[in-house]
């Protein structure tokens, strides 16, 4: 056995009448059929991208881009949501979180995802533009944001003659124009790969060959993945399981799927899991609120919440069997001596579940042998079609996001100097305001 | 004005049906008045430790603490939940994620939270222990991650001669029994002072002092927040008006509070806000689900969730009017073009605030004129008491955390070689896991 996706917490067998037994499983056949069928009918035709990607892409030039620009000491990307996310969420996976500390001889990656103008004054105090490769993320090419940060960097660029170091990756918009007009590198989004599926195409692909990532391990975890998840079996297909699981507690009152990886290289799995699962399926009044916890830290601040709070939870553990580094704690006369710490984490885990489902609260535990690029990209492809199952579930458009245009629309409204009537009346109401 | 906390969407003028009006306010008078005569009771009665240690310290000794140690390269700072969460919050809430890269001449400091053996190597690998000043804090001297981060360190240390180099702060247990025997320097953490309270007591206040952080303007704001804290008018409270509000939705089905900073050096905050809610309030089946956002990124990952699905959510916007760093774009017949970078963000905000108040969806904004230490001081003061109006509200004990224990003992169990049946059974059902 190498990685598994274990569900037993959420039987009946072990958290009581809350969970689910083989009747109910059976009981949900025809939804079961309907959610597989669904997905790959869209699949069939041609609107699902995400599971085309990991057969079409040529890797080849995205090796060739990162010889290229091998001598290149820092990359900038620069982008929003889901064009970004995944990219964030493979180079700390793989690398962890102090790797722009730790290796003086490897790039220094920064990622400006959000318009914070501190972010980018510090970001740009750290690198030195002309060693820099700016990646530009878009798919629309008009992201605000994106733009926003874009036009500032752009223009320090133009005027020490460093532009080449631009690649932009998009499929319309200002964006693509600017780079069409400038001669930039540009890479095309696949039309039917939605932002926040699309980090197994150019979007994460091209950045994350320039950062010492096996891209083609990932493309081949997410590619036996998808082996398993084409079967129709729930019992033997881990994504279709796990949707059904959280479609039939969702409808239990578990409004709330908790991600909670024990290894720190999985906290941006969790924060690319939050857009996927919330911008996906939260629509129409219906949904689920994810929220990510990290173990073994978030015991001494969530736990006590979910174990004696609302139960309108379900808890998704994520751990490994192997860590890359690990010591042996030597103390006398304490219980610790002796141990590796990575077994005090892992116990801590099995301790958290073992009281979780002590409390007939729902949990999975998915269990990697280790945290590679191979098992990385299982992990995200499962993610990845499971969404879309779910979406079939609930009888949901997955792939659009209609509600956030109401917002962008007063933003611009307000940038363009007109008169937002209803944002000028709240101004006026200062009979709700508590100075402090 | 100054800051200001606004709660004008939460209001039946706003929001509509679902909102508060004057009436709501009016007929929770008993409960708004038991809930701070709770609160002031406990405080007379020396059970709020918080409060006191505001007026109560002596910060000379932590200046001279950071004088001493002033050549010291390094800070690491050993800590589980509420030991280390306030900290990391100050110390990013004023210096930013990336101080460590941006600041040569600055001591660089490391947090180590987790029993994540690749956390610990990767800091091992960067600081050099001789120049590191080592802060080692648990109140109660015996958290199991606290300890077996420490015993790995300590060994290292005893054999390189740099024990000089380590302070603890505890109030017991195996760890002021260490420091005892081997003669560290030690602080005492006030009894009446909960973890989850403590960041301006010592646990935050000695290693702050040591990085920079102006520990006396903190107090300060903490203490100019008090005073507004302990006025009984609802109307001129910001924290009990801030309870009352989360109590009245809460009882409205609002289980979820979103906190959403649009700036980024408050992301800490959130994580430690998440622990003050969560574990304070989360019990007796009780408790609202606390849940972090960041603007304007998560426009791109949560906004459509937030906007479109479940009604099950209560906002709060935390914004500045300054940044300390600013841009102005350009960019030709662009709407963006001649605007400053931070104009976006908060025009950004105003758009998420205009969108969800016409969905009928009850958000407050905290206006703060600038982020520093004094505002930073007040807003935590201001959630500390708040979140003990929101337990008297609640009818729950604030300030215990009773459901932990359990897997903690379970960890121990399997620590300690013993067969644990229940976890014993649960690896032979094998017939619940998927090979992936």
């Amino acid at each position: 056995m190498i990685s598994y996706f274990d569900y037993k917490n959420t039987t009946e067998e072990k958290i009581g009448n809350e969970g689910i037994s083989l009747r109910d499983v059976e009981a949900m056949s025809d939804t079961i059929n309907k959610a597989y069928n669904g997905v790959i009918n869209k699949y069939k035709n041609k609107e699902l991208g995400f599971m085309d990607v990991i057969y079409d892409e040529d890797l080849n030039k995205y090796y060739e881009l990162s010889k290229y620009y091998k001598d290149y000491e820092y990359i900038v990307i620069i982008g929003m949501g889901g064009s970004i996310l995944g990219t964030q969420m493979v180079y700390e996976g793989i690398h962890g979180i102090y790797y722009n500390e730790l290796n003086s001889n490897s790039k220094k990656v920064y990622f400006l995802d959000n318009s914070d103008p501190e972010k980018l004054y510090d970001i740009l105090k750290i690198v030195d533009l002309k060693k820099t490769l700016l990646f530009v993320i878009s798919k629309s090419g008009n992201t605000v944001e994106t733009l926003a940060n874009f036009f500032i960097i752009k223009e320090k660029m133009d005027r020490i003659g460093c532009s080449n170091n631009i690649i932009i990756i998009s499929s319309g918009g200002i964006l693509k124009n600017i780079a069409e007009k400038e001669g930039y590198m540009l890479f095309d989004v696949p039309e039917n790969v939605g932002g926040r599926f699309s980090v197994l195409s150019s979007v994460g692909l091209a950045p994350m060959s320039c950062m010492g990532i096996d891209i083609k391990g990932l493309i081949e975890g997410a590619r036996d993945m998808d082996k398993l998840c084409k079967n129709e079996d729930v019992f033997k297909n881990p994504a279709l399981m796990n949707a059904l699981i959280h479609y039939i507690f969702l409808n239990r009152g578990k409004s709330i799927s908790v991600l909670m990886p024990y290894i720190e290289r999985l906290h941006k799995f969790g924060i690319w899991y939050r857009q996927l699962w919330a911008e996906s399926l939260g629509k129409d009044g219906k949904g689920q609120t994810p929220v990510i916890s990290i173990g073994a830290k978030d015991q001494h601040s969530q736990l006590q919440l979910y174990l004696d709070g609302p139960k309108d939870k379900i808890i998704t553990f994520l751990k490994v069997k192997k860590f890359k580094e690990d010591f042996i704690i030597k103390y006398q006369n304490h219980y610790l001596n002796n141990h590796k710490l990575s077994k005090l984490i892992n116990f801590e885990q099995l301790g958290t579940e073992g009281a979780l489902t002590s409390k007939g609260i729902p949990n999975i535990s998915i269990v990697l042998e280790e945290l590679n690029e191979y098992s990385l990209g299982k992990l995200i492809y499962m993610y990845e079609i499971g969404t879309a199952f779910m979406g079939e579930m609930m009888g949901i458009n997955t792939f659009n996001q209609p509600a956030v245009e109401e917002g962008k629309i007063i933003t611009r409204k307000l940038l363009e100097g007109k008169s937002i009537e209803n944002m000028m009346k709240n101004k006026l109401n200062e009979k709700y305001l508590i100075e402090m």
